[in-house]
């Protein structure tokens, strides 16, 4: 399974009163990942938006196992854990760099649909992200 | 089934640039339902905090069904849909106040803990708090 | 001086770890507090944008008295403090809500241009809108 | 006069409808700047909070030339451009890594302070901490 790692670093702005990451934050992170897990096959999320077609999405999702604090980095490991049709999963691992250990875990659903976000079809997809996607179900014989 | 309306009015700082409402915000939003909801049942979160008690997130989702807008008011209609020993659970409908329309749907699970991110006995909440989750349970039989 | 009052609670995810609501949200809050201002004379800025022209900051400032803290309400008292050609200015006084107490004072300054950020000439804003800076200038002769 | 540079990738949930980074974001892109400035020094600013010692903004500015894109790297170049007693002040630039175009300009004003947000005398400063802010005097002989 092809995966991409992002590192970030908390940011003051991010904490809250408990001394730790405040939970909404996490979403803004799986976004990064997400950019970032683009970037690396050479698809800026970006060029997608310049075609006309946006991926917002449909669900998110979180589990928090232990607190990510103000400053110390970690890696948001990002891969793609559902592809059908113009339904694209990502699933996220939170760790702290450090040490590797798994702070948290995320899921988001995404639609591809056009600017008007209505959806659109698969052939509607430009051919270089096409080939991107196709890919990624060669080297994930589950997707 | 106990339910309390937060109203909230999308702040142009919570688009993005699809033109709608960031995904990350309505965690944002979850937030203040489950305050106001506190603050209905006549307990101010803050003085939980005050007690030494905390409520940090566990889990947390939503899903996206169409999408909230700049300065279109919505409500947050929250209620407890889980409650046993230290773990306490919310439900949050987004509903589009003009209409009613139902624009999203999460869940975040929370444990009692004390300042020390320790998860703390049921006991050790004090009576005023525990006499609010008695009323909720009497209220909800399922829960 | 025409004022506008806007009331915002401090969410949660607006603190820090200082215990404090982070310096940073104030600048969201001037603009739920320059919303509510154009709404006050019945121009939501909405319709402005609708018209194909925004406003967006060229420059803005804040002065920190005293912290601001989670769950206790302010008050952000809007007026305008420049107006010339396509230049507008806000004030804005945070106040605590329970006794006054002014907390933090701040200020931006906008300019008015069209959708692809380009300058606009006055007489581009439409008839309505020119009504209420016209009417601003009446009740502030020093604008 | 010493500066740090910060690399900063803007991200999406920091940009707003009219397709730019929203104008609070820059506030949080400067206190990264402050941030990396205390590393590149070799002092985190956690170790200054783990001395107790916090250091709230008293004032902020920052002026708009030309806005932030989605995606498209800035650097903060962040440096000290006030230093009496416990007062210490910052000036950021912010321009377009591609190619050093000067998108904003900010400062931001702060004060030493204990965790009760009480002032401090400048001996309180850890002796680390000291000659780090005599460093920066000997380099910059304005301050």
């Amino acid at each position: 399974m092809y995966t991409n790692d992002a590192v970030i670093r908390p940011r003051y702005s991010e904490t809250d009163q408990m001394g730790v990451i405040y939970n909404g934050y996490y979403y803004m992170w799986f976004e990064v990942g997400r950019s970032e897990f683009f970037r690396s096959l050479g698809y800026a999320y970006k060029q997608l938006e310049q075609e006309g077609i946006i991926l917002p999405l449909t669900e998110s999702s979180c589990k928090y196992y232990k607190p990510a604090m103000y400053d110390e980095e970690v890696l948001i490991r990002t891969s793609v854990d559902y592809l059908k049709g113009i339904r694209l999963g990502f699933k996220y691992e939170v760790l702290r760099k450090e040490d590797g250990e798994l702070l948290a875990e995320g899921k988001t659903l995404h639609a591809f649909v056009d600017s008007n976000l209505k959806p659109i079809r698969y052939k509607m997809l430009s051919e270089n992200f096409r080939a991107i996607l196709d890919k990624l179900r060669e080297d994930q014989p589950g997707l």
